[in-house]
Protein backbone atom coordinates (compact mmCIF):
# COMPACT_ATOMS: atom_id res chain seq x y z
CA UNK A 1 0.00 0.00 0.00
CA UNK A 2 1.37 3.34 -0.90
CA UNK A 3 0.51 6.68 1.17
CA UNK A 4 0.83 9.61 0.04
CA UNK A 5 1.48 13.00 1.92
CA UNK A 6 0.66 16.10 0.01
CA UNK A 7 -1.30 19.40 0.93
CA UNK A 8 -3.47 21.68 -1.27
CA UNK A 9 -2.21 24.05 -3.64
CA UNK A 10 1.53 22.42 -3.64
CA UNK A 11 3.43 20.43 -6.32
CA UNK A 12 2.38 16.89 -4.27
CA UNK A 13 -0.73 17.49 -6.56
CA UNK A 14 1.37 16.02 -9.16
CA UNK A 15 2.18 12.81 -7.59
CA UNK A 16 -1.83 12.68 -6.35
CA UNK A 17 -2.68 12.66 -9.84
CA UNK A 18 -0.46 9.98 -10.98
CA UNK A 19 -1.55 7.39 -8.36
CA UNK A 20 -4.80 8.01 -8.96
CA UNK A 21 -4.44 7.63 -12.78
CA UNK A 22 -2.49 4.39 -11.79
CA UNK A 23 -5.21 2.58 -10.97
CA UNK A 24 -2.84 1.54 -8.02
CA UNK A 25 -5.17 1.54 -4.36
CA UNK A 26 -2.82 4.19 -2.01
CA UNK A 27 -4.28 6.86 0.46
CA UNK A 28 -3.58 10.27 0.66
CA UNK A 29 -2.82 12.26 4.19
CA UNK A 30 -3.05 15.79 4.01
CA UNK A 31 -0.59 17.85 5.73
CA UNK A 32 -2.14 21.18 7.49
CA UNK A 33 0.50 23.74 6.27
CA UNK A 34 -1.22 26.61 8.78
CA UNK A 35 -0.21 24.94 11.40
CA UNK A 36 3.37 23.36 10.55
CA UNK A 37 2.27 20.20 10.40
CA UNK A 38 5.41 19.80 7.56
CA UNK A 39 7.73 20.21 10.47
CA UNK A 40 6.18 17.82 13.63
CA UNK A 41 8.88 16.06 14.56
CA UNK A 42 6.41 12.66 13.86
CA UNK A 43 6.74 14.17 10.49
CA UNK A 44 10.32 14.94 9.69
CA UNK A 45 10.89 11.25 10.82
CA UNK A 46 9.27 10.48 7.36
CA UNK A 47 10.57 13.48 5.34
CA UNK A 48 13.15 14.85 7.18
CA UNK A 49 13.10 17.94 4.76
CA UNK A 50 9.85 18.90 5.64
CA UNK A 51 8.07 19.33 2.55
CA UNK A 52 5.80 17.45 0.53
CA UNK A 53 5.41 15.23 -1.57
CA UNK A 54 6.50 12.10 0.21
CA UNK A 55 5.54 8.73 -0.81
CA UNK A 56 5.57 5.96 1.86
CA UNK A 57 6.40 2.67 0.29
CA UNK A 58 6.83 -1.09 1.62
CA UNK A 59 10.38 -0.92 1.00
CA UNK A 60 11.04 2.97 2.61
CA UNK A 61 9.83 6.75 1.85
CA UNK A 62 10.63 8.72 -1.49
CA UNK A 63 10.55 12.58 -2.21
CA UNK A 64 11.09 14.90 -4.99
CA UNK A 65 8.27 14.83 -7.60
CA UNK A 66 10.25 14.05 -10.76
CA UNK A 67 11.31 10.61 -8.52
CA UNK A 68 7.87 10.03 -7.56
CA UNK A 69 6.68 10.71 -11.26
CA UNK A 70 8.38 7.91 -12.49
CA UNK A 71 8.51 5.32 -9.59
CA UNK A 72 4.55 6.05 -10.35
CA UNK A 73 4.81 5.17 -13.62
CA UNK A 74 7.35 2.06 -13.32
CA UNK A 75 5.41 0.49 -11.14
CA UNK A 76 2.02 0.38 -12.54
CA UNK A 77 3.12 -0.01 -16.57
CA UNK A 78 -0.39 -0.77 -17.46
CA UNK A 79 -0.79 2.99 -17.08
CA UNK A 80 1.18 4.15 -19.28
CA UNK A 81 2.24 7.34 -17.51
CA UNK A 82 5.42 7.42 -19.47
CA UNK A 83 7.15 5.98 -22.22
CA UNK A 84 9.14 3.40 -20.26
CA UNK A 85 10.51 0.89 -23.23
CA UNK A 86 12.34 4.66 -25.08
CA UNK A 87 15.28 5.96 -23.52
CA UNK A 88 15.04 9.05 -25.33
CA UNK A 89 11.52 9.92 -24.96
CA UNK A 90 11.73 8.77 -21.11
CA UNK A 91 14.32 11.23 -21.33
CA UNK A 92 12.29 13.93 -22.74
CA UNK A 93 10.02 13.30 -19.80
CA UNK A 94 12.20 13.78 -17.47
CA UNK A 95 14.00 16.95 -18.92
CA UNK A 96 10.57 18.07 -18.98
CA UNK A 97 10.04 17.55 -15.19
CA UNK A 98 13.32 18.80 -14.30
CA UNK A 99 12.97 21.98 -15.71
CA UNK A 100 9.46 22.73 -13.57
CA UNK A 101 11.12 21.31 -10.65
CA UNK A 102 14.31 22.95 -10.61
CA UNK A 103 13.41 26.12 -12.40
CA UNK A 104 9.74 26.55 -12.67
CA UNK A 105 8.63 25.71 -9.20
CA UNK A 106 12.21 27.83 -8.22
CA UNK A 107 10.88 30.95 -9.68
CA UNK A 108 7.42 30.25 -8.39
CA UNK A 109 8.84 29.50 -4.81
CA UNK A 110 10.85 33.59 -4.90
CA UNK A 111 6.98 35.02 -4.40
CA UNK A 112 6.03 33.04 -0.99
CA UNK A 113 9.13 31.75 0.26
CA UNK A 114 11.92 34.11 -0.48
CA UNK A 115 13.12 33.62 3.27
CA UNK A 116 14.89 30.51 2.17
CA UNK A 117 17.63 32.44 0.25
CA UNK A 118 17.65 35.71 2.69
CA UNK A 119 17.91 36.19 6.04
CA UNK A 120 14.12 35.56 7.13
CA UNK A 121 14.19 39.31 8.78
CA UNK A 122 14.92 40.90 5.19
CA UNK A 123 11.50 42.26 4.13
CA UNK A 124 13.28 43.88 1.69
CA UNK A 125 15.02 41.49 -0.52
CA UNK A 126 12.12 39.31 -0.37
CA UNK A 127 9.93 41.98 -1.43
CA UNK A 128 12.37 42.30 -4.13
CA UNK A 129 12.35 38.72 -5.23
CA UNK A 130 8.47 38.91 -5.10
CA UNK A 131 8.26 41.56 -7.47
CA UNK A 132 10.52 39.74 -10.14
CA UNK A 133 8.05 36.66 -9.84
CA UNK A 134 5.88 37.22 -13.08
CA UNK A 135 8.89 38.16 -15.05
CA UNK A 136 10.09 34.65 -14.16
CA UNK A 137 7.49 32.76 -14.81
CA UNK A 138 6.68 34.80 -17.86
CA UNK A 139 9.73 33.80 -18.93
CA UNK A 140 9.26 29.77 -18.08
CA UNK A 141 6.38 30.06 -19.70
CA UNK A 142 7.11 31.44 -22.99
CA UNK A 143 9.66 28.40 -24.03
CA UNK A 144 7.27 25.91 -22.44
CA UNK A 145 5.01 27.58 -24.99
CA UNK A 146 7.23 27.85 -27.78
CA UNK A 147 9.57 25.09 -27.20
CA UNK A 148 8.83 21.91 -24.70
CA UNK A 149 4.75 21.89 -25.05
CA UNK A 150 3.80 20.21 -28.52
CA UNK A 151 0.57 20.04 -27.74
CA UNK A 152 -1.98 18.88 -27.31
CA UNK A 153 -0.12 16.79 -24.40
CA UNK A 154 3.72 17.61 -23.32
CA UNK A 155 5.65 14.79 -25.94
CA UNK A 156 2.74 15.33 -28.66
CA UNK A 157 -0.47 13.08 -28.80
CA UNK A 158 1.55 10.78 -26.24
CA UNK A 159 0.29 11.73 -22.27
CA UNK A 160 2.53 11.11 -19.53
CA UNK A 161 3.40 12.51 -16.43
CA UNK A 162 4.87 15.95 -17.60
CA UNK A 163 1.36 16.78 -18.50
CA UNK A 164 0.20 16.05 -14.42
CA UNK A 165 3.37 18.25 -13.85
CA UNK A 166 2.74 20.99 -16.30
CA UNK A 167 -0.84 21.09 -15.14
CA UNK A 168 0.12 21.18 -11.35
CA UNK A 169 2.16 24.67 -11.87
CA UNK A 170 0.26 25.95 -14.79
CA UNK A 171 -2.29 26.41 -12.09
CA UNK A 172 -0.09 29.14 -10.11
CA UNK A 173 0.14 30.90 -13.42
CA UNK A 174 -2.70 33.69 -12.26
CA UNK A 175 -1.55 33.81 -9.27
CA UNK A 176 1.83 34.81 -10.04
CA UNK A 177 0.46 37.54 -12.00
CA UNK A 178 1.03 35.82 -15.56
CA UNK A 179 -2.01 35.75 -17.56
CA UNK A 180 -2.53 32.11 -18.95
CA UNK A 181 -4.59 33.43 -21.81
CA UNK A 182 -0.58 34.51 -23.17
CA UNK A 183 0.38 30.94 -23.83
CA UNK A 184 -2.64 29.52 -26.39
CA UNK A 185 -1.05 25.77 -25.67
CA UNK A 186 -0.86 25.96 -22.19
CA UNK A 187 -4.56 27.44 -21.98
CA UNK A 188 -5.66 24.01 -24.06
CA UNK A 189 -3.45 22.00 -21.83
CA UNK A 190 -4.83 23.14 -18.44
CA UNK A 191 -8.94 22.82 -19.96
CA UNK A 192 -7.89 19.39 -21.41
CA UNK A 193 -6.52 18.48 -17.34
CA UNK A 194 -9.58 20.27 -15.72
CA UNK A 195 -11.85 17.92 -18.40
CA UNK A 196 -10.37 15.05 -16.78
CA UNK A 197 -12.61 12.75 -14.11
CA UNK A 198 -9.39 11.78 -12.24
CA UNK A 199 -8.43 15.99 -11.92
CA UNK A 200 -11.36 16.53 -10.53
CA UNK A 201 -11.30 13.60 -8.36
CA UNK A 202 -8.45 14.39 -6.64
CA UNK A 203 -9.26 18.51 -6.36
CA UNK A 204 -12.39 17.84 -4.65
CA UNK A 205 -10.48 15.61 -1.82
CA UNK A 206 -8.18 19.03 -2.07
CA UNK A 207 -10.66 21.01 -1.59
CA UNK A 208 -12.83 18.94 0.78
CA UNK A 209 -12.76 19.79 4.24
CA UNK B 1 27.95 9.94 -31.74
CA UNK B 2 27.03 11.82 -28.39
CA UNK B 3 28.26 15.73 -27.90
CA UNK B 4 27.71 17.42 -24.65
CA UNK B 5 27.89 20.67 -24.11
CA UNK B 6 29.86 21.83 -21.01
CA UNK B 7 31.58 25.02 -19.12
CA UNK B 8 34.49 24.08 -16.49
CA UNK B 9 33.10 24.74 -12.53
CA UNK B 10 29.50 23.85 -13.86
CA UNK B 11 27.15 21.13 -13.06
CA UNK B 12 28.23 19.95 -16.70
CA UNK B 13 30.89 17.83 -15.01
CA UNK B 14 28.07 15.31 -13.60
CA UNK B 15 26.97 14.33 -17.03
CA UNK B 16 30.37 14.63 -18.55
CA UNK B 17 31.87 11.77 -15.82
CA UNK B 18 28.79 10.02 -16.53
CA UNK B 19 29.79 9.75 -20.40
CA UNK B 20 33.28 9.32 -19.65
CA UNK B 21 32.24 5.99 -17.41
CA UNK B 22 29.69 4.66 -19.75
CA UNK B 23 32.59 3.86 -22.25
CA UNK B 24 30.72 5.25 -25.29
CA UNK B 25 32.17 7.54 -27.84
CA UNK B 26 31.50 10.82 -26.98
CA UNK B 27 32.48 14.08 -27.87
CA UNK B 28 32.70 17.06 -25.27
CA UNK B 29 32.46 20.76 -26.78
CA UNK B 30 33.24 23.44 -24.45
CA UNK B 31 31.60 26.32 -24.47
CA UNK B 32 33.21 30.34 -23.02
CA UNK B 33 31.25 31.44 -20.34
CA UNK B 34 33.01 34.63 -19.94
CA UNK B 35 32.49 35.27 -23.72
CA UNK B 36 28.56 34.31 -22.75
CA UNK B 37 28.90 32.07 -25.83
CA UNK B 38 25.85 30.36 -23.92
CA UNK B 39 23.53 33.25 -25.04
CA UNK B 40 25.26 33.05 -28.55
CA UNK B 41 22.33 32.79 -31.40
CA UNK B 42 24.03 29.26 -32.61
CA UNK B 43 24.19 27.83 -29.17
CA UNK B 44 20.60 28.93 -28.54
CA UNK B 45 19.42 27.05 -31.49
CA UNK B 46 20.70 23.79 -29.54
CA UNK B 47 19.32 24.71 -26.52
CA UNK B 48 17.20 27.38 -25.95
CA UNK B 49 17.55 27.25 -22.27
CA UNK B 50 20.70 28.79 -22.69
CA UNK B 51 22.49 27.04 -20.20
CA UNK B 52 24.65 23.57 -19.63
CA UNK B 53 24.80 21.04 -19.75
CA UNK B 54 22.85 19.94 -23.44
CA UNK B 55 23.80 16.81 -24.76
CA UNK B 56 23.10 16.21 -28.58
CA UNK B 57 21.79 12.76 -29.52
CA UNK B 58 20.81 11.36 -32.88
CA UNK B 59 17.41 12.34 -32.42
CA UNK B 60 17.59 15.42 -30.41
CA UNK B 61 19.18 17.50 -27.60
CA UNK B 62 18.38 16.59 -24.16
CA UNK B 63 19.05 18.55 -21.40
CA UNK B 64 18.70 19.08 -17.29
CA UNK B 65 21.57 17.43 -15.21
CA UNK B 66 18.75 14.16 -13.73
CA UNK B 67 17.40 13.67 -17.10
CA UNK B 68 21.19 12.98 -19.02
CA UNK B 69 22.52 10.87 -15.82
CA UNK B 70 19.87 8.66 -16.71
CA UNK B 71 19.61 8.58 -20.50
CA UNK B 72 23.65 7.93 -20.40
CA UNK B 73 22.63 5.19 -17.96
CA UNK B 74 19.95 3.47 -19.76
CA UNK B 75 21.57 3.84 -22.61
CA UNK B 76 24.78 1.75 -22.11
CA UNK B 77 23.83 -0.28 -19.25
CA UNK B 78 27.12 -1.93 -19.68
CA UNK B 79 28.28 0.46 -17.33
CA UNK B 80 26.51 -0.03 -13.88
CA UNK B 81 25.91 3.34 -13.14
CA UNK B 82 22.31 2.75 -12.25
CA UNK B 83 19.92 -0.06 -10.99
CA UNK B 84 18.01 0.17 -13.74
CA UNK B 85 16.54 -3.53 -12.78
CA UNK B 86 14.92 -1.68 -9.21
CA UNK B 87 12.17 0.81 -9.16
CA UNK B 88 12.46 1.40 -6.07
CA UNK B 89 16.73 2.04 -5.76
CA UNK B 90 16.24 3.95 -9.60
CA UNK B 91 13.74 6.32 -7.81
CA UNK B 92 16.24 6.70 -5.23
CA UNK B 93 18.70 7.68 -7.65
CA UNK B 94 16.41 10.39 -8.95
CA UNK B 95 15.24 11.37 -5.33
CA UNK B 96 19.06 11.84 -4.29
CA UNK B 97 19.94 13.85 -7.93
CA UNK B 98 16.61 15.75 -8.23
CA UNK B 99 17.30 16.91 -4.80
CA UNK B 100 20.68 18.27 -5.93
CA UNK B 101 19.52 19.72 -9.10
CA UNK B 102 16.75 21.94 -7.43
CA UNK B 103 17.69 22.37 -3.81
CA UNK B 104 21.38 22.30 -3.49
CA UNK B 105 22.40 23.79 -7.04
CA UNK B 106 19.80 26.31 -6.38
CA UNK B 107 21.39 27.14 -3.12
CA UNK B 108 24.28 27.87 -4.26
CA UNK B 109 23.22 29.16 -7.27
CA UNK B 110 22.29 32.69 -4.96
CA UNK B 111 25.93 33.15 -4.22
CA UNK B 112 26.79 34.29 -7.61
CA UNK B 113 23.48 34.19 -10.26
CA UNK B 114 20.99 35.94 -7.52
CA UNK B 115 20.12 38.31 -11.19
CA UNK B 116 17.98 35.63 -11.71
CA UNK B 117 15.18 36.19 -8.74
CA UNK B 118 15.91 40.01 -8.64
CA UNK B 119 16.08 42.93 -10.59
CA UNK B 120 19.70 42.91 -12.31
CA UNK B 121 20.41 46.35 -10.89
CA UNK B 122 19.32 45.67 -7.13
CA UNK B 123 22.49 44.48 -5.76
CA UNK B 124 21.46 44.46 -2.18
CA UNK B 125 19.51 42.35 -2.60
CA UNK B 126 21.72 40.11 -4.27
CA UNK B 127 24.13 40.89 -1.56
CA UNK B 128 21.72 39.82 0.85
CA UNK B 129 20.86 36.01 -0.58
CA UNK B 130 25.06 35.56 -0.88
CA UNK B 131 25.16 36.23 2.33
CA UNK B 132 22.84 33.25 2.94
CA UNK B 133 24.29 30.69 0.80
CA UNK B 134 27.18 29.23 3.34
CA UNK B 135 23.84 28.98 5.79
CA UNK B 136 21.83 26.95 3.24
CA UNK B 137 25.18 24.88 1.54
CA UNK B 138 25.37 24.33 5.23
CA UNK B 139 21.57 22.45 6.04
CA UNK B 140 21.77 20.51 2.65
CA UNK B 141 24.81 19.14 3.36
CA UNK B 142 24.13 18.14 7.34
CA UNK B 143 20.86 16.33 5.40
CA UNK B 144 23.19 14.94 3.01
CA UNK B 145 25.84 13.62 5.13
CA UNK B 146 23.03 12.84 8.24
CA UNK B 147 20.03 10.92 5.63
CA UNK B 148 21.04 10.65 2.20
CA UNK B 149 25.00 9.27 1.77
CA UNK B 150 24.90 5.94 3.08
CA UNK B 151 28.97 5.46 2.51
CA UNK B 152 30.94 5.06 0.56
CA UNK B 153 28.61 6.09 -2.29
CA UNK B 154 25.29 7.47 -2.08
CA UNK B 155 23.19 4.44 -2.06
CA UNK B 156 25.90 2.35 -0.29
CA UNK B 157 28.28 -0.24 -1.59
CA UNK B 158 26.48 0.13 -5.30
CA UNK B 159 28.50 3.05 -7.13
CA UNK B 160 25.40 5.26 -9.24
CA UNK B 161 25.21 8.53 -10.82
CA UNK B 162 24.41 9.88 -8.27
CA UNK B 163 27.87 9.89 -6.45
CA UNK B 164 29.26 11.76 -10.11
CA UNK B 165 26.29 14.43 -9.07
CA UNK B 166 27.52 14.28 -5.71
CA UNK B 167 30.83 14.78 -6.11
CA UNK B 168 30.20 17.79 -9.09
CA UNK B 169 28.72 19.79 -6.03
CA UNK B 170 30.30 19.48 -3.28
CA UNK B 171 33.60 20.24 -4.90
CA UNK B 172 31.45 23.66 -4.80
CA UNK B 173 31.44 23.68 -1.20
CA UNK B 174 34.74 25.23 0.41
CA UNK B 175 34.02 28.58 -2.28
CA UNK B 176 30.84 28.29 -1.24
CA UNK B 177 32.10 29.39 2.56
CA UNK B 178 31.63 26.06 3.99
CA UNK B 179 34.19 23.17 5.05
CA UNK B 180 34.03 20.24 3.95
CA UNK B 181 35.81 18.75 7.47
CA UNK B 182 32.72 19.20 8.65
CA UNK B 183 31.04 16.55 7.05
CA UNK B 184 33.03 13.34 7.40
CA UNK B 185 31.40 10.97 4.63
CA UNK B 186 31.15 13.65 2.06
CA UNK B 187 34.41 14.39 2.73
CA UNK B 188 35.56 10.63 2.59
CA UNK B 189 33.42 10.71 -0.67
CA UNK B 190 35.45 13.70 -2.10
CA UNK B 191 38.84 11.69 -1.71
CA UNK B 192 37.54 8.14 -3.32
CA UNK B 193 36.45 10.44 -6.40
CA UNK B 194 39.26 12.36 -6.69
CA UNK B 195 41.34 9.15 -7.12
CA UNK B 196 39.31 7.79 -10.14
CA UNK B 197 41.35 7.88 -13.13
CA UNK B 198 37.72 8.30 -14.99
CA UNK B 199 37.77 11.67 -12.82
CA UNK B 200 41.41 12.51 -13.31
CA UNK B 201 41.20 12.22 -17.26
CA UNK B 202 37.79 14.61 -17.22
CA UNK B 203 39.28 17.45 -15.05
CA UNK B 204 42.30 17.32 -17.04
CA UNK B 205 40.58 18.34 -20.36
CA UNK B 206 38.34 20.63 -18.46
CA UNK B 207 41.51 22.22 -16.82
CA UNK B 208 43.36 22.35 -20.26
CA UNK B 209 43.31 25.41 -22.30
Amino acid sequence: MLTLYYAPGTCALASHLALEYSGAPYEAKRLDFKTEQQRAPEYLKINPKGRVPALATDRGVLTETPALLQYIAQSFPQAQLAPLDDAFLLAKVNEFNSYLCATVHVAHAHKGRGYRWVDEADAASQEAMKKKVPQTMAECFTLIEEKFLKGPWVLGERFSTSDLYLYTIARWLEGDGVAVKRYPKVEDHLKRMDAQPQVQKVLAAHQAG
